[in-house]
């Protein structure tokens, strides 16, 4: 079914179309055009129509009809003055995917790889630039546009397969047309719209089709807290409480806390909430019920138009609790087997744990985010600065970690933490380690075998480092090789430095055979406190078990295995994950300096 | 009535005696004497009898009773072999206080003043020295005896009441009859008798008198954890499961969190809750019936006795929880109006809570202490250190007060928390700030003003400093005066040194007007995001107020009170608590560098 052509004086209608055999049967149609308030409007098949709703500017009409039936039928919108009909708008309800309601999405057995589109691949030259956008390409700008696309995702999905990842989580695709820093596409300035410097709509849902085809997954960035300054919307604001605005510019005051600080003060619980997040993000005020309707069946848009296995919340805590999870709720009442991870900058687990699905805590406030998956921020800042820690007292070095996984019984699900060493908003691992690949691949281990979802942030697997400090640039430099004419080319396994090939080859055989291991995906944790910076810890379920023991000591160290009795009992042997070498349990077990060992315990004959 | 003669070959009988209409009607009476398991027992009054333990050691005899009468009474045991009478033994059923069961703890209307009774006031010379303990006094030796006892500090009740203090809690008082370092009176050895260098049992008794004839309130030290290896019951084990013993001397590894952590490793958490403390305290199994039911009637004993107004409980989860609570639970089934606070090291609030009465975070583990009152150590932590950060930046200066004040969701009663700048165990507060009186006022005005149960450390109010780091002797010095021939005397106003008064006239100003101010004792917060290292808060109910602003940088600060309108716009102006200086709220208001102003806010006449 082809989606028709938009009648003058109509410019735009949102949803563009929908799809029938919703849960939710209410649709909330926006037209936007000349003077389009004042009509009269009416369908072609009766008694659908359950709210007109017009609001103070005259190029808005906002009408919810029942989408009753659950299958595809174009409906014709009658738009009257006087009784008159003075055009009509054709309107698709289209079919879904097949099982769409039970899709699955994203889970602990994933591996997600984080990709900024503007820089990891230019995979279609032409549309670096376009003509109706503002910002041009300019590489030389460190956060100008840098021409990456969606082309060059589909081109690299082998290599990103390679890796050991499962799914990609890109930073937003839809269009940002602010005038600079752009490439970041958090301001974004139409969501039902693919920037066209990335491609098109078609693009991503061929880019998804492909992951599918490779058997992995899409998780789609979205932002209910904010637009940019050049979204249409935000330009022709359709109610003057579309977005929160104050007296003179009121920047958030970033302290997440408040929402749930029974000692809070109004004014900062507002100020959080409803302060921009910089001045070029207005703040989108989602307690207007046109807006939350706006940005909920935007979403639920994107999962069925795109096929999306998850999506990924930015900014989640910064918007009101209670209205996000009328929208969380929209969505998973849609996708009861979805997975949304919500960004929730929070260090202290005590406080994220109030935001997962179910929570205890939240139950404090009859709270219930029904969000299911949250970023454990905490076990980050632990992987970013524990492996420089030579010294193992109370609380340093591996205790980070152990202390950090301590906190799991305030989750209701610790799986469904992503689980993370940087993303685009954080130092990069490799400068943290001032690329020493040892400690790299101490992180990795741990994000490999840990409880969670593991993250990876494109180009680490390769060596790429970088500062936030210095600039956020500097975290999202240019993937090497994702360029014509790029010096090195990292994809290509023939063409990487020596370091990159030690680097990637590490990364790939270490995620590659997580994939086969359900006890690390979903199985149980047991985990010793750290001696002489040491960590050892187990991953079981009743058929399989891992040990993993992290020395985090510059020195080589032997340690007895009596300790570790009660996972160790049904077990003789185990096997290293890297070097295949089969120890006999009752032995003492060496590890080298700033080293791991990963074995495979194997029962007697 | 007298309690009776203890008849040979009986040596001990505990508790001594005990207290009619109880809600527990069981008692378990040991007998301990020379081959008394071989005896058979009766008593005159029949059918009391409901249990006999014998146990591998012969020299003991656990005899459980039902008490179902609510009256004093003398019954007696008869001690028989071979059906024939051997002795008999008298035991009394006392009658208990008026109201007993009804008391009322203490609470957040309270200020508890903490003393160390060996390094507070000789008040009893004679007493220093007993023939019947091991450590001889030797005031020389830091760590050694020095000489403080009950008579000093029931001489110094009006000077501790002058403060503004309402309550004491004395570490331990019973006796601890280690060779060395016994002054601490942590390591008990005999917990039905007061160590005799403090005094009598009788002494107790009348310190708790006295203290109510002022109003005020006695906290008893209570220790379930362990006892020290000078214990009776340790050199003579009436079960050999009495103490937690490994093949070698094992130490806890002081790893709390193992208690509640769902990964942790049974061996782990079994270390924590089972080894011992240090080389001289044996830990108790208080997974032994006999030894729960012995501990929780000591306390309840001590409740009665000396007319407890509640329990600090020492080292609360290094213990088993699941046995802690039938502990506590028996002891607020005798008294569903007590206090009990509960020292739970743990620095994060996200496991503190846990520990709370009736905490969400306790349910998901289907636990509940049952524990009233909790030690805030997030608080105490940053009270040690915000006033020496006099840059306000994200996370430092007063923002970690205002941090450690938004957890308080989490807490079922955050007024039930005792909060505090230093204890026994700590830094003093005044060996952190140098000796500055000015980050000291700072430090006690947050302490009054904000919720919870301010805790005073004995001397600080003076201006005593000391390093626990140096050694736990340096915070525990001898009060200046408490001892004949001190050359300062500062419990006497006129004999104090400038700086004493100083410290002294600010700490007793400022609590004997909290002692006022009810909405400070149970009102609720609200605080505002410290901004420029300026923290503001409000203390409120329904008919009054108080503004409290701390000014933690070094310069003088002007702030407009437009922000705070929320908390004040019932009111016109605020009298200062310590100039009496009345201001206009509209006007701006100017603090001084670390300094800070308390307004009692009043509505317009």
């Amino acid at each position: 079914m082809m989606n028709p052509k938009i009648q003058a004086p109509l410019i735009r209608i949102e949803p563009p179309f929908w799809y029938a055999g919703m849960q939710e049967k209410e649709l909330q149609i926006l037209f936007y055009g000349d003077a389009i308030g004042q009509y009269f409007i009416e369908t072609s098949e009766k008694g659908i129509i359950t709210k007109v709703t017009k609001t103070d500017n005259p190029r808005f009409l906002f009408v919810t009809i029942n989408v009753k039936w659950d299958y595809a039928k174009e409906i014709i919108f009658i738009f009257k003055r006087n009784t008159k009909t003075v055009f009509t708008q054709k309107y698709c309800i289209k079919q879904r995917r097949e099982n769409a309601a039970d899709r699955k999405g994203f889970d602990s057995s994933d591996v997600v790889y984080l990709i900024m589109p503007d820089r990891f691949c230019n995979g279609n030259g032409p549309n670096d630039n376009d003509k109706t956008t503002n910002e041009k390409y300019n590489r030389d700008l460190p956060g100008g546009r840098h021409g990456g696309d969606l082309n060059g995702i589909i081109k690299e999905l082998d290599y990103i397969k390679a890796i050991g990842a499962t799914a990609i989580w890109n930073t937003p695709v839809c269009l940002d047309d602010e005038h600079e820093f752009s490439y970041h596409t958090y301001a974004q300035s139409d969501v039902y719209r693919v920037d066209p410097r990335y491609g098109t709509n078609d693009d991503y849902v061929r880019l998804s089709a492909e992951l599918h085809k490779r058997g992995m997954k899409l998780i789609h960035d979205y932002v209910t807290n904010h637009w940019g300054l050049e979204h249409w919307l935000v330009k022709d604001l359709p109610t003057r409480d579309w977005i929160n605005v104050f007296e003179t510019y009121t920047e958030t005051n970033h302290k997440r806390t408040t929402v749930i600080d029974v000692n809070a003060s109004k004014i900062d619980r507002q100020q959080c909430l409803e302060g921009w997040f910089v001045p070029t993000m207005p703040d989108l005020n989602i307690a207007n019920p046109l807006v939350l309707k706006y940005l909920t069946q935007n979403a639920i848009w994107w999962i069925e138009y795109a096929d999306l296995d998850g999506l990924r919340i930015d900014t989640f805590n910064y918007a009101e609790p209670l209205q996000m999870v009328k929208w969380t709720n929209a969505i998973m009442k849609e996708y009861p087997n979805f997975n949304m991870v919500g960004e929730i900058t929070q260090r202290n687990h005590g406080i994220l744990a109030y935001w997962q699905k179910d929570s205890k805590t939240g139950e404090i406030h009859n709270f219930n985010s029904n969000l299911p998956s949250l970023m454990d921020f905490s076990l980050c800042d632990a992987l970013q600065m524990v492996f420089n820690e030579d010294d193992g007292s109370w609380d340093r070095g591996m205790t980070r970690i152990y202390d950090s996984l301590t906190f799991d019984f305030l989750y209701p699900n610790p799986h469904n933490l992503m689980i993370f060493a940087e993303n685009h908003d954080s130092k990069r691992l490799n400068y943290c380690y001032n690329n020493d690949l040892k400690k790299y691949k101490l992180a990795m281990v741990v994000l490999a075998t840990v409880r969670g979802i593991p993250q990876l942030y494109y180009g680490s697997e390769i060596g790429m480092a970088g500062d936030q400090y210095i600039g956020d640039a500097d975290i999202r430099q240019d993937f090497p090789g994702g360029w014509d004419g790029d010096e090195i080319n990292a994809f290509d396994p023939n063409l990487r430095t020596e370091e990159q090939k030690s680097y990637f080859e590490f990364t790939r055989k270490l995620f590659q055979w997580r994939k086969t291991r359900p006890e690390i995906h979903f199985g149980k944790t047991t985990h010793y406190i750290p001696e002489d910076n040491i960590y050892v810890y187990f991953r079981y379920n009743e058929d399989d078990s891992v040990m993993v023991i992290i020395n985090n000591n510059r020195e080589e160290r032997t340690i007895a295995t009596k300790r570790f009795n009660e996972n160790l009992e049904k077990y003789t042997t185990g096997t290293s994950v890297f070097t295949n070498r089969s120890t006999d349990l009752k032995n003492d077990l060496t590890i080298k300096g700033k080293s791991f060992l990963i074995l495979e315990l194997h029962q007697a004959q």
